[in-house]
């Protein structure tokens, strides 16, 4: 059953255009994670915060994600990542034009 | 500029296939907001809460709807409601296959 991945945490910028150019590397391989369907960036710059929104195939890849995502975080300095595994109500979802499967 | 909004709040269901019979109404109604593209229905059952991911147009769309759902979930004893509204970062999201423009 797909999940949907958030992520936030603390982040000291770069924000917009150039973040983008920072780390599209990054996102470029993150769409070869197993089970990963895709990912919204989403940014605060008023709170200085960043993370994401991911859909994932099934709960075991959103989890293997999360930690590597954290493990990876954590070795830029980042310590506190917030992070929630939701379920999608597929019915309701397809009611709303939902960009799931 | 295209803003998420998430909405999470307690729930006592029903979640799943049943919420959806009895929410698929609301779900039409929905998709008629001013400025509105998608929503995601979120749930967490084993927390007891339900809520949404959507994507707007831009942010007073976002802003206008969120008054409008939290006086729902008022008038249904719902009186905890978290909210976000988020940047999205296109170009990054476009590397990750999001379901934005």
């Amino acid at each position: 059953m797909q999940k949907l991945l958030q992520i936030d945490f603390p982040f000291n910028g770069p924000f917009g255009e150039e973040m983008s150019t920072v780390l599209a590397e990054l996102a470029q391989s993150i769409t070869e994670e197993p089970g990963f369907i895709w990912k919204i960036w989403t940014e605060q710059q008023s709170l200085k915060e960043a993370g994401g929104i991911y859909l994932f195939t099934d709960e075991p890849s959103a989890q293997a994600y999360l930690e590597k995502h954290t493990a990876r975080l954590k070795s830029l300095g980042v310590n506190e990542v917030r992070a929630r595994i939701y379920d999608v109500n597929q019915s309701l979802s397809k009611i709303t034009k939902a960009p799931i499967k």
